[in-house]
């Protein structure tokens, strides 16, 4: 990472399916200043790119004017990092069935370098140039959100593999066969289905419907339960929510077990909505991880939290592969 | 890799349990000059490498000299690459119990720069200088021999992690739970207990006691059946011996659908004794590859066989390392 004093700040834009969240962000990790676009509602990626431009001048000016911006870096679903492009975004309108050049798009608009990179890479991105994972050249950042996501750092850089997608350990197998639950991705028993949000959600349904243990949740039209609802329960003491925790937790750490057996990362950092249960998640994600991992790597892995804040680790993360440019 | 015209020549050692063999090797990966010394029988870890080069002199002599040589290059079991040492190698009775700083021994005893790293990276090293993955930036060279390893490399370099011994693929977990086999390294369910020629040879007694079904297996005792034995039956048609090649083969191709998901390579090389069954083995890999992948991985990773020769592969793997230095 080279910082050029000149030039002291980078742009991060955090393109979600609703909002598109634009910060301005110094070396530091300081976020100077804010704006945001709604993501849809656009005919096509012109359109959205001259609206993201023009909510942008004005908080550019703000900081001086973009000769004292380096780049802009932008975390996408469905971002090939490669090719600076958002390939069939099925959630974006004006990229849902098309290849759109967006890192080309606003470079030409902003006379900036762009890159971009799906979020969990940016948070990787980001927990290395402003976080936790600050001088590590080897660690593993899991998002544990409505799905499970990754992005995997070696040797000081990200893995994007020979096309630009690598790093989609939520959809590791866990549950080999038929017993494996279903995935978005049209295959069975991927992590995803048991440690995002919606897994927890459904491992509440399950639990519920299979034990007659007395429940908070028992309260609730099962169909509406979701991580957050499982979440105040267990912080309130409820055994069957905790025991989800214990569930979840207990996959994951099996799950990273294995991630080490790849890279031997010197952490495994967590972020995303689902972190926000500490300890109740934490926990048995460490101690399955020291009862599966291999000997050469016991006691090796750190297990962190992100430390970026949460409303706006995405635009930090989306920022920071900015510097890498 | 940048290859010096004046030191035309770099030194492959491939340390194994019982021999120890070196090379001369060039470039373009051709063998000028080999030795051999035993491995065991020596008092202490000076003793060997005293006998080493004693045998290396006259091919070195043979070749030029020493300035011709640009560095050593070493593979063997329990290398650490970042330290340059064997580290309580089980099967070595002058590493058993200690840490032997070996690259720096040979290096100070020849004057050149010297590396070393477990058999399955300098296999991958290899294959990327010389080999099939020439050219290649992220790929996964598995072996299949009495164990299973792996070299992975990202971004054209190997992974070696925090810890120089990341890169242990043939021990990620397979069989989750109480049905899962043991495994050497003192958990269950590992890919190894089940993909490698030990692992074969059980699947062969497990077949034979679980089924009635004819098989040339069953003229020989089962505790003497090894993978040989189900290579050559297979050979001859024998429908339980494929069988078990369909079982192996389907458990390979599943590991490396999840293998997809962490580095996306453009090809798998697979190494070692057991890929003598070509077909038998590499069909049912790409079927069950092409069956378990993520859709975004689908179609983009070769599989391949390593175009090293048999008997020197380990040596020019071993060699190639000393290019990088």
């Amino acid at each position: 990472m080279t910082v050029q004093i000149n030039k002291p700040y980078v742009i991060g834009l955090d393109l979600g399916g609703t909002n598109s969240v634009f910060g301005i962000v110094d070396a530091r990790g300081e976020i100077k200043a804010t704006t945001a676009i709604k993501t849809q509602g656009f005919d096509n990626a012109k359109d959205y790119v001259d609206a993201a431009v023009s909510a942008l001048q004005p908080i550019i000016e703000q900081v001086g004017g973009i000769e004292t911006i380096k780049a802009m870096g932008i975390g996408a679903p469905n971002a090939n990092y490669y090719n600076g492009t958002i390939e069939t975004a099925p959630n974006i309108a004006w990229a849902h069935d098309i290849v759109v050049p967006l890192a080309q798009m606003f470079s030409d608009a902003l006379g900036i370098p762009v890159a971009i990179t799906n979020d969990a890479n940016a948070a990787a991105v980001g927990e290395m140039t402003y976080g936790v994972a600050r001088g590590m050249k080897n660690f593993i950042v899991i998002t544990l959100g409505t799905g499970v996501g990754s992005g995997i750092v070696v040797n000081g850089q990200i893995v994007y593999g020979c096309d630009g997608f690598a790093g989609e350990l939520g959809h590791v197998t866990m549950v080999r066969g038929e017993e494996g639950r279903l995935c978005g991705c049209g295959r069975t028993g991927c992590l995803e289905t048991y440690c995002s949000a919606t897994g927890v959600a459904r491992t509440a349904r399950e639990l519920l419907a299979k034990t007659n243990q007395p429940s908070l949740l028992r309260d609730l039209n099962p169909d509406d339960i979701t991580s957050l609802d499982v979440s105040i329960a267990a912080g309130k003491g409820d055994e069957l929510a905790k025991n989800i925790y214990e569930f979840t937790g207990k996959m994951l750490g099996e799950a990273c077990a294995d991630f080490a057996t790849f890279c031997s990362p010197e952490a495994f950092v967590f972020f995303g909505g689902m972190v926000k249960a500490g300890d109740l998640i934490m926990n048995p994600i460490k101690e399955a991880y020291d009862r599966h991992v291999m000997p050469v790597f016991r006691g090796k892995a750190q297990f962190l939290i992100s430390s970026l804040d949460g409303a706006s680790a995405a635009v930090l993360g989306a920022s920071a592969l900015g510097w890498e440019i």
